[in-house]
């Protein structure tokens, strides 16, 4: 997608072919930060601090974590160091461990400078099957825009996202506004209302930067707002993204996301979930079973943004303790369907073979 | 209440016998501000921009702001319109036009000095009326506490509110947070999650700063994590307060209420409205009826707190466009209970004529 209408993924190879570069995603959008990962160090402690975010981004990113690791060193023993230690640093995507079994399949049968080379080609498939998936889900999930703007001719059609699962999330175009991307480029009106999304404000800072960069209409919300916003009928479809599916079709999301899925029941608005196949997880029988990371309450209690002199600066609002976790279950009787690289679906389970043969 | 140890109510009349002091709100948790109001016209602005806020509160100020008005000037076409200038400061509390319709019907029938002295005597009796309400309703509500405390011996109850219904909302104890502050004061081990209360984040720091002041655990979190804790259990009971309630029990509260009463119903957490009956509108049939304050995006899009240096900054979080529907409607089918001063009950059909008769 286009920043300043020139194209970027969202990591890429820098010009000496094997140290990556990602956008440090902690200043947007108030800067267009390249942050430039060097070590397998660097790269989970660019995933842990959420310099990069975002089920598909972070599969990548360990994906070339683990080249960076092995380039330094590419014996048995240093291979599963590297690979624990980037699967520790986010405990509910599954998309980390997804992308990290690939890789570990794909090096152990060489050795050395082999190794390393499989390894990065590996990396590479991982990022270009993303960006094919992604458009892939917007394909399919447009269908839908289009036949809700077919069943309301003349009239801008409204969507709610909730956190950022843009193309600042995947390695390029999104997943849950990947959709809306492809709307809005066939000239269908939309206009999207951006979940804020506390505590760390993806919404606002990122899924709003990205709208705003290609061109489509949109309000930031406060999280309280959804409910009402349905109430009004103000709100035609929600698409949100996930971080782990469990094989029953619960969604694990950004916290915040069960209760619009209350609210779009509550209301009839249709309610959709955007994601790669490599988000089911067959191995988790329920949300329940999901592991929700619990986060630093500094998030909570911190808030970064610009100040009146232009610098990003961080604010606090409370001295008082506080609780960060960071992800929520939405049960799979709220979703109305699924919106995958190979069709939107109203149950998962049609998805699980396709998952196990993958996985 | 207490801060630092001091007990103090939120409005009172300063030395001179005839300007009000208020705390200015917007200063805290950081700075302890105290604004004397000199006039109706600066009376109705500490409404509209919220130095002073919270449905009886907001009704005890419009009150004495009437008694500033006719200070100046005691005729009937005076009357009239410091009448409508207090009323036009904020839409959505019904208090604000209850306690000013008490006082026009307390003053009309005097003249000049009489009528003053009427003013200031019925703006007292308002305010004393809403203290005791308040301690009733904190006695009627402890008794659900305290009923629920003897169903789960031995460990701590956890309560969450959203926005603040404290002291700081009415002249002193609060509504929703009256049990609660009598429940800890009973030595009932309490815990209260503090929704933040986006955007203006009057959970962080109002009631984190009067729960902190009285030395009630409390945790603070983002408006997003309150399902989840219900998911997990860790929510016994939800208080929350109101602004106006429908002749039907449809509760018009702070945005982002109707989400957790969804997020309750759907995990069997009972559900409380703390309220004096003067929130009850009668004259209203349903809560699609009652109209919702939209305010400034502003207060979506800056955040203030205390900056590095120790003073108060704000910060921008986006340049997008932003919306701020400042209430939403909680549905009756989803109230378990309204907490008055008269009593527990749930329905509101029974407190109907009792408004009927002070209204």
């Amino acid at each position: 997608m286009k920043i300043h209408g020139v194209h970027h993924r969202t990591i890429w190879l820098s010009d000496n072919g094997w140290s990556v570069r990602i956008f440090d995603q902690r200043q947007l959008p108030w800067r267009i930060e390249i942050a430039e990962l060097t070590s397998v160090e660097m790269a989970a402690r660019a995933i842990r601090e959420m310099w990069t975010r975002g089920a598909p981004l972070v599969g990548a990113t360990a994906a070339y974590g683990l080249c960076l690791g092995l380039r330094a060193d590419a014996s048995d023993p240093a291979l599963e160091a590297h690979y624990k230690a980037l699967l520790a640093t986010r405990p509910t995507a599954v998309n980390l461990r997804w992308a990290l079994d690939r890789m570990k399949a794909a090096v152990k049968p060489h050795q050395g400078e082999r190794r390393v080379a499989a390894a990065y080609q590996c990396a590479a498939a991982i990022c270009n099957e993303d960006v094919d998936t992604n458009r892939a889900i917007g394909e399919h999930g447009v269908q839908l825009i289009e036949a809700l703007a077919r069943a309301n001719p003349g009239r801008t059609l409204n969507i709610l996202t909730h956190c950022n699962a843009g193309w600042l999330a995947t390695v390029d175009y999104g997943t849950a506004l990947a959709p809306i991307y492809l709307a809005h480029d066939r000239s269908i009106p939309v206009h999207v209302w951006v979940d804020e999304t506390r505590p760390r404000n993806q919404g606002a800072s990122l899924t709003a930067f990205e709208l705003a960069q290609h061109g489509v209409p949109h309000t930031v919300i406060a999280d309280n707002a959804g409910g009402l916003l349905m109430q009004q009928r103000k709100v035609d479809l929600c698409i949100v993204g996930t971080d782990r599916v469990a094989r029953n079709g619960d969604v694990c999301n950004k916290i915040g996301t069960y209760l619009k899925a209350l609210a779009a029941r509550d209301n009839g608005v249709p309610f959709y979930i955007g994601l790669p196949l490599s988000t089911f997880d067959p191995s988790i029988a329920r949300g329940a079973d999901i592991p929700i990371e619990e986060r630093s309450a500094e998030e909570v209690t911190v808030i970064y943004g610009k100040s009146n002199d232009g610098s990003v600066a961080a604010v606090r609002i409370t001295d008082s303790p506080a609780a960060n976790p960071a992800f929520d279950v939405t049960p799979a009787r709220l979703v109305t369907g699924y919106i995958t690289e190979k069709g939107v679906t109203g149950t998962c389970d049609v998805f699980v073979p396709e998952v196990r043969k993958s996985g």
